[in-house]
């Protein structure tokens, strides 16, 4: 594959364009925000380096699209790819970031952030124990990098980490690795869920009544992607105790619009899809070290399987 | 040394009775809460298990004291020791819950729980990228059982982590170990100050303005003493972005009276000497195993140097 006009899309352009161009490479480069880039753009380009595609842009004229994310489900789901044109993704301390997230909303609950932060309010000295993370167990769905990231954290913990995956293939850091089907049993023992799991075919709405009815009081944490939750049956079990809380990184509408029934649900924590961001220095650095494998015929381990979907 | 009489003194005596009592040992106990206990039952005891001595108690007649808690300034600071009664110390998780409670509120700090909290009441999406741990630097006080535990998590994580110690002696997962007197050139850079020390003369009022005045916007946790702290110097540090914000375990008194300001404080959060409790199960346990080192002649690593004051 030859690599010579590569196409940047993204609202931090600038800022990779100051990291990309120190390298000083032999190729020729656009760097521009999504709303100026034109199809012209994408025939005079052989890659592209962007978060998204505008729907209506075609893609199949380069050679290799680059995802600035970690997620290709933009690039993927319920879209017809050109499996000649390679697709790879942006992997980098998304793991890390996703599992300081997952950790600090999990030892918030732990050490009764929100009670001690209430009597304070009253000026009431109330002794209350926090639990240890040693008597916890979570279910981690997704056994990929970011979710065996987050499992290894845990685990360091002497947290009791489980696994859900489409194989159900032993990995290190988990006690047990189940397939979907298989897994619905131990749920009642859990104390967290954490969902890390790419959205496909397979994902889509995976988390409704039949995962969250037999769940006894458990914390759920969504920073998988917002269409693999039915947000009206975590409302619901929200409601009625099977959850006792939620913690929503990703929504199946983002931005979540103002009259979402979410951002007003006492039991429920929002952030807008921060918890795993690429820095420009990040993402310059993958997209960079991407190109020389490329370049120099290396095997890819960011390469994306688009008939898996991730 | 030879120990009959074991007498139990503490507010959850009936939780250890249980626990001991299933050992079956050849000893004879008494249990109790401390309003009941007498002079006379000092008389009987060979030992004496509790958390706390009321002031007007003559201990020199047992052989043995031990504390439940970790700390013992209860019983040596500003107080005469006969050196000739042994004074051992509660050693069980204490380091590992500090560890979690440090954690928890540095990580809220990071994640900007705060700051989403906010816009959720607002229903605004307003991304802020969480900080990353390995971009912090740390400073404990304290480097023995507790601060090195401490030290060990923040060290996984890859947070730059310092310490501060009498002797100033290299110590595992520490960067760096300085005196008090040569730390002050360092404070500048800090983003967390953690103190773990004991309560001796010479942490007494340790934590004020040759401190607090050196710092860029720092986060303090106090879970060693409160009266290693100066409560004024510290609100004033807040008030003047010396500290941005303080986290408190403890207190120079306790319960901290309704009408102290740290209470209305808003940059202040208050818990209620909960970062390291012990456990009935804890507590039992390291009572019968330091009672098991001294019947066989083994050394004792929960022994109190009387004169150092821990």
């Amino acid at each position: 594959m030859r690599i010579n006009n590569i196409l940047v899309v993204s609202p931090m352009f600038k800022e990779l364009q100051t990291i990309i161009q120190k390298e000083k490479l032999k190729k020729n480069f656009r760097f521009m925000a999504e709303e100026e880039f034109t199809q012209e753009d994408l025939v005079w380009a052989d890659a592209l380096v962007a978060f998204n595609l505008k729907s209506n842009i075609d893609y199949h004229h380069v050679q290799w699209v680059h995802s600035l994310g970690a997620g290709v489900d933009r690039f993927l789901f319920k879209k017809d790819w050109d499996e000649s044109v390679l697709l790879t993704r942006t992997i980098c301390s998304f793991g890390q970031r996703i599992a300081e997230y997952c950790l600090s909303y999990i030892l918030k609950d732990l050490q009764f952030h929100d009670p001690f932060e209430e009597l304070k309010q009253q000026k009431k000295w109330y002794p209350l124990t926090p639990k240890l993370l040693n008597e916890q167990k979570v279910m981690i769905y997704g056994t990929g990098e970011i979710g065996q990231t987050v499992a290894k954290v845990f685990a360091n913990f002497g947290v009791e980490v489980y696994g859900v995956s489409l194989s159900g293939k032993e990995k290190e850091f988990f006690q047990e690795v189940m397939t979907v089907k298989a897994h619905y049993d131990r749920l009642s023992e859990m104390d967290y869920l954490i969902n890390t799991l790419p959205l496909t075919e397979l994902t889509e709405k995976l988390f409704k009544e039949n995962i969250f009815h037999r769940l006894s009081e458990a914390g759920f944490i969504n920073v998988g992607r917002g269409a693999s939750l039915d947000e009206n049956a975590l409302l619901d079990a929200l409601d009625h105790h099977y959850l006792r809380f939620a913690v929503l990184d990703v929504f199946t509408e983002e931005p979540l619009p103002e009259d979402h029934p979410l951002w007003a649900h006492p039991k429920v924590l929002i952030t807008p899809h921060i918890s795993a961001v690429t820095t420009p220095a990040e993402g310059a650095q993958c997209f960079l070290e991407t190109l020389r494998n490329i370049e120099e015929g290396k095997p890819l381990h960011n390469k994306v399987n688009v008939k898996k979907g991730y």
